[in-house]
């Protein structure tokens, strides 16, 4: 019995599937430019994300000048070489062989960011976990991610850039935290699986392993629940 | 024109509603069970969400000791007391006046936590972004929330209590990061903008005071955006 509150079966499918099908992009994006409204819609998905004493802490920078991308770009590189030397051996060359970013295929990239100051000195919820204004800001993140892959738009979530260069690059100030550099664009396809998965980087673990019953790995009580799965 | 690639119509109303009505929920839980199907499901799609270098971090615990609940009750108590000092006069009344968390009435609690040693001594993408763990956990945790709504689910992220006593009550190690308490429950009803905005706590701000062009803070150029909202 489904509660009153429910989505319809066709709506919780269409959630369902998106969740599925969202990827992490770095080869397929296309130059094509994203309409405005499109874009707005998505921010706005974005900005609908809950937020820790509604605190709203996030902003978006919208990086569509090419010359910032290379500069991102560049940025990568070199992180990536250092990032490259920590893996030993066969691994070493695995990473090196994997395309990581689409910083200049993607038509733009949008910056999220974290303000710590937001909401004052005192914020609801943050006082004994300082870092909720982060968590937001990875739900609008999240929330980001979900309304473009609908759109049939990619995102790529950029890691490997030391922060403080991201900083510079896009004149961010000290207090503010830049948490996500996301490539975005319209992709020609998308992968079925995770493509990490797919090159044989690492394989995506059961669900059941990673669940337990009150207390940590404490799976005696798992009962029927992933019969259903 | 859309993407192949774009969900149809139906399917992306879907998901934009599903992100605009998810709430944080604190006062509505009814406490009928939910079925192992359902939360299966929720758990699974938690579960799909991006995580740096595919490392999986999450791991959920689910929490339905009535005991269990009491214990976390009495620690969000002392943890809300020693907040409330912190908001000068009228604040500290009204903060004192909401209800800020179902943990006993909602039927379940899901601890959604990060294991910062998952996947090895180096991971790709966390190099540089070394938090880059937690982040993905925040995306399971939002995956989680969404799919709950879209069941008719209700969820409130508990965040007033100190991390050390949540993971002292649960059994979690010492490596180990809680990231979120759920309080999760079928629901009386759900508020139609967040409550507490509608308790006047806090404002919901515009999406374009939020968005710029390139740089931090550069408005300048953000021509049409907003045209369309």
């Amino acid at each position: 019995m489904d509660s009153e509150h429910a989505f319809s079966e066709a709506e919780r499918a269409a959630i369902y599937k998106c969740i599925a099908e969202r990827r992490d992009v770095r080869s397929e994006f296309l130059s094509d430019p994203i309409p405005q409204a499109k874009l707005a819609k998505i921010l706005m998905a974005a900005h609908q994300a809950p937020s820790v004493g509604l605190s709203q802490p996030w902003n978006f920078i919208i990086v569509r000048d090419a010359a910032l991308h290379a500069k991102i770009h560049a940025g990568y590189v070199k992180a990536s070489e250092e990032a490259a030397i920590k893996f030993q051996g066969e691994r070493s060359e695995t990473y090196r062989s994997l395309k990581l970013e689409g910083i200049r295929e993607a038509p733009i990239g949008v910056c999220i960011t974290c303000d710590r100051t937001r909401g004052g000195e005192v914020v609801l919820g943050r006082t004994h976990q300082a870092d909720m204004d982060l968590y937001s800001t990875v739900c609008a993140v999240q929330n980001f991610w979900l309304a473009a892959r609908a759109e049939g738009i990619g995102v790529g979530w950029m890691s490997i850039i030391n922060p403080q260069e991201l900083k510079n690059i896009l004149s961010i100030p000290e207090h503010i935290v830049p948490i996500a550099y996301l490539c975005v664009g319209y992709v020609s396809s998308f992968y079925k699986s995770p493509e990490l998965e797919q090159r044989g980087w690492a394989k995506r673990h059961t669900l059941s392993s990673h669940v337990s019953i009150n207390h940590w790995n404490n799976e005696t009580a798992l009962d029927g629940l992933f019969a259903f799965l």
